[in-house]
């Protein structure tokens, strides 16, 4: 397991079953055996992808109930969306500038302009 | 390597060296030297994380230029940022509740009101 908080979020990320478990987690708390429904896994496999998930700090098991459900955790998903906000400006910066360019080549007549409806 | 992408993408990022690299990457294109130089790694080593970055799509590095830049590619990023988009609206949705909470208490006269400078 890495040692850093966003590499563990990352690398919990990294696993399609992992990331369904979190989309059904965001409707509400979970059991476990809820959770192993939608896959064609055992219980074992479905409780170490929920071992990984709870180790990165993205869910938590409640010790009181008895049927011990699961919950989302998301502080740790906002940091690591938080370190990806300047990539994500960075390729939205450069839709702008393709943006200003077709405008410019448009301007000059080297395109035709889009028709407007 | 993982099949689909946005596991790919959490895998490379996984990683505290591949993000500085990535970060190094957002100012603009470098050379694998130039890349190498902050970390205490062989150059071996860090062309390992490079292959890494490179096949999860993450970063192209050119043919033409005798130097072969490394460049940041920020579309898969910009896809996992929109795929934790939901998990940081429920984050700030569970904050807004507890400030509703709060300015309840205080409303009440159970908690003192913050006071205004």
């Amino acid at each position: 397991m890495a040692s850093d908080q966003l590499s563990a979020t990352f690398a919990a990320l990294a696993d399609p079953t992992r990331r369904a478990i979190l989309s059904r987690l965001i409707t509400g708390e979970a059991s476990v055996t809820e959770l192993a429904e939608p896959f064609e896994m055992s219980l074992p496999a479905v409780t170490k992808h929920l071992k990984v998930l709870q180790r990165a700090g993205l869910i938590s098991q409640s010790r009181e109930a008895q049927w011990r459900p699961c919950k989302l955790q998301a502080r740790p998903m906002r940091e690591a969306a938080e370190w990806m906000e300047p990539y994500r400006r960075h390729w939205e910066q450069r839709f702008d500038r393709l943006d200003d360019f077709l405008r410019e080549l448009t301007r000059k007549g080297e395109i035709p302009a889009r028709k407007k409806k």
